[in-house]
């Protein structure tokens, strides 16, 4: 066998056991008995360790290397340049390294789950300091490997050559526009937009049902997934096998619903990506930004389309009794595409949502680079807040200690959400062009032509090609904020 | 720390890998899309061969050896023993060899499923033949390293320390025994024992809520296990995480109840393993004997008791508008009962089972040694079967092709069904001598004093002991045929 031939074993072997880490964390979320935690924790523990070492094997650069003068194909080649950055990420850090973080962030989102719920920011803080110590070392040592700077280093693990130079410029015109934009669109909407409450009990089977069915409509291969309820809704499983879960409550059909668009978005990638390199690094999908454009498509872009609500409507109106003086195209977009500033990210409106990531990006440089003292965040936060959208929290609960992401060691993971929203802009808008019978399509539940031209353009791509030479070809445009705010004006301020 | 702790841990991590191909395999079963197959076989293989160099690790015999020099109390030292029987197990076979037989089987099975349904012996016979020579290595080799002969070498992978001079002695009482006994039960049944038939519909969430119910009264633990439905009833997970399936049939009430309760009987001893030793060798249960004396307990020692009936009935009526002029304790006692040779073992009654059983473990030792051709293993069969039970297979299909052991290279698995009826026969007595009030107990639904002397005699015990050791513990007396032979009498001709 070729040197390239058996790192491709090498990493399928990895995958394998990598799967199995993401089967079985979906079975925690879902179908696992509640006492059975600790049983659950040695199965993973004992996986991450063997994945780790297949990943950091010392042999690696060498056989890269060799392989690297075999004669290979553009796939193969790309797939020899993702092994050897799996393997940047992994070897740059010292198995100590890891294992401190793991335990280290396993500590502090149990922590962090108390002080949420008790606003006690203090409590919190030294688990909050662990970790961002240890943080600070992982970007140092991955900065150094991957010359680059520290938040970068953070970054390239969730968007690989996403740069922090190019989301400030995307990130500073967005906030040159939002703030403003924020204050017209309410404006407009208090007095042009009528807007009546629609809340209403609809049973959980009913909800499963329609979800069931907007699924199937999206293309989603219940031969290759299933779908299934869990606290938090998510994406999981791997390529063949994914795991797509939702949430429903029985007074909030509209969460539930838009809940699955938004993890359909993200499976129909999973499902898109190229069966051939199912295995290897290269099939994988490209990054969180490239992951995240793909549900906001589904969710933001298709999900709120007047198109969309018509066909919505008239699943819904087939599968329940809902009242149509409320639940109409009129007062269900009204519904869909109110603005009003939260203090809750998830729960924010498509146009104040990247105003809540971007107070989170500027709070999370400054405080891996040290310039913000963790002494000083709640009121650093709380500021931030009320600059960006004129309210400030009641408590810590509501406000820097409402996401998880910090306590688990994800820093650098938040603005992927905002250069989603952006790419989803961006590819929406040549859908549209390639695509001149679109609405009529989605109105009718045709799907299949949208997701052929994203499978095409984006999925077929896996990781290939960088994030910004997908969007590039795609579109033919490079990465930029202008269409993102273009639609903004067009389905907020008409 | 010292070469034991060492061990443990190395045993911790093997331990944690079975459980994760555990909980991947119920996946499978249970929950896994049908496209998936493919993905899911890939991560079972890497986590096999990940297991099996950890448990042939050639540093083993040494580490064992200074370990058992080391200061150790009872358990540790049954513990580095079992330790030892693995490693003995496991490397006595080349990797070759284990590869080879696991792509036979695989094809095998397949090709069974096949053959099965077509009455095609002709057509399986090349994959058995391929199966069987490769099973012949494996014993030949085992044999070696555990100084027994080659069918004893198989038996015991399945129950470690039972040897066929053993089961030769208690089936040879039970061929003495059965043949007449079952013409007596079926004249008295025929002439004393007025049997209506009770098929009738009943909706499986009924089924289910039943099923759940009988399950927390006998003790099931919902905090460390769930149930669910398959294609074919199994227990599995891993102690801590029990995994129980049944299957459910609209027009077939007692089927899935008596399969639920066969399983849960399982499913109690798993829960009853000792919490200390759960990752450990010696935390195991003990073998498929003793395992299936626990099943059959439930099922048959149990289930079939007056008592239980009544308690079962009370629960039926409950949750159901069946016809008490059908189910009532009579008639569901002459149902459950009820003696009739069948040419399938699996839906056998309790007298006549052990005849299917027996044919078996004659016929594979036969082959085994070549004393019997695979060319004439059907008409062998037929006249076994025949001489055993007055009956004639219609077709291979409903004959020697009817059970899957065989395919899957299962040798030496099928005699374990029947030591676990006389075990649980054994225990019962046992049982009942200990507990006075137990049929009180059981008609009010109170089944704590017998899981709990059960939790104590047998599942405590784990693998720290042997199965004849434990059975004479327990009971005061050796393993033997006996008082399986006075329950029959009393059961079947009262």
């Amino acid at each position: 066998m070729s040197a390239y031939a058996l790192l491709e074993a090498h990493f399928a072997q990895l995958n394998a056991l990598e799967g199995a880490q993401s089967i079985l964390h979906w079975d925690s979320e879902v179908m696992m008995p509640s006492g059975s935690v600790d049983v659950r924790a040695e199965q993973l523990c004992a996986l991450a360790g063997i994945a780790h070492r297949l990943i950091t094997d010392p042999s690696l650069p060498e056989r890269l290397d060799d392989a690297s003068s075999e004669d290979l194909n553009v796939w193969q080649r790309a797939n020899l340049h993702e092994m050897q950055r799996q393997h940047i990420h992994a070897s740059a850090l010292p198995d100590a390294l890891v294992e401190s973080l793991s335990h280290a962030t396993t500590q502090s989102e149990h922590a962090w789950r108390e002080a949420r719920t008790n606003n006690d920011y203090k409590g919190f803080m030294p688990h909050l300091q662990r970790v961002l110590s240890l943080v600070r070392e992982v970007a140092a040592r991955k900065a150094e490997r991957l010359s680059c700077c520290p938040y970068d280093a953070l970054l390239d693990s969730y968007d690989p050559a996403m740069r922090s130079a190019e989301i400030d410029a995307l990130f500073s015109e967005l906030e040159g526009f939002l703030p403003n934009f924020v204050q017209e669109v309410m404006e407009h909407q208090r007095t042009h937009v009528p807007y009546m409450p629609i809340a209403k009990r609809v049973d959980i089977a009913a909800q499963h049902a329609i979800s069931h069915e907007l699924m199937q409509a999206l293309g989603f291969d219940f031969n290759r997934g299933r779908a299934d309820s869990s606290a938090h809704p998510f994406c999981g499983g791997v390529v063949g096998d994914i795991r797509l879960t939702s949430r429903y409550d029985e007074h909030n059909l509209i969460e539930g619903l838009y809940a699955t668009l938004h993890e359909t978005g993200h499976a129909l990638y999973e499902m898109g990506l190229p069966q051939a390199w199912r295995t290897q690094p290269v099939g994988k999908a490209r990054g969180m930004s490239l992951h995240e454009s793909q549900s906001l498509l589904t969710e933001m872009q298709l999900g709120l389309r007047p198109a969309f609500i018509r066909f919505v409507l008239e699943r819904l109106h087939a599968h329940t009794s809902l009242d149509s003086a409320l639940w109409n195209e009129a007062n269900l977009h009204a519904h869909l595409t109110r603005v009003k500033p939260t203090l809750i990210r998830v729960t924010a409106d498509e146009v104040t949502y990247p105003l809540h990531v971007m107070l989170r990006y500027k709070l999370e440089k400054a405080l891996l680079s040290g310039e913000l003292p963790l002494e000083e965040l709640p009121l650093a936060w709380d500021d931030a807040m009320h600059k960006a959208l004129g309210i400030r929290p009641d408590c810590v609960g509501n406000g820097c200690l409402q996401d998880t992401h910090w306590a688990g060691g994800a820093f650098g993971y938040f603005p992927t959400y905002s250069i989603g929203a952006i790419i989803a802009a961006q590819l929406m808008d040549a859908a549209c062009s390639a695509l001149p019978n679109l609405d009529g399509d989605i109105e009718q539940g045709h799907f299949t032509p949208l997701y052929a031209w994203l499978g095409e353009q984006v999925h077929a791509k896996a990781s290939h090609l960088s994030t910004q030479e997908i969007v590039q070809q795609a579109t033919g445009k490079s990465l930029n904020a202008d269409l993102y705010k273009q639609h903004l004006t067009k389905r907020y301020l008409p």
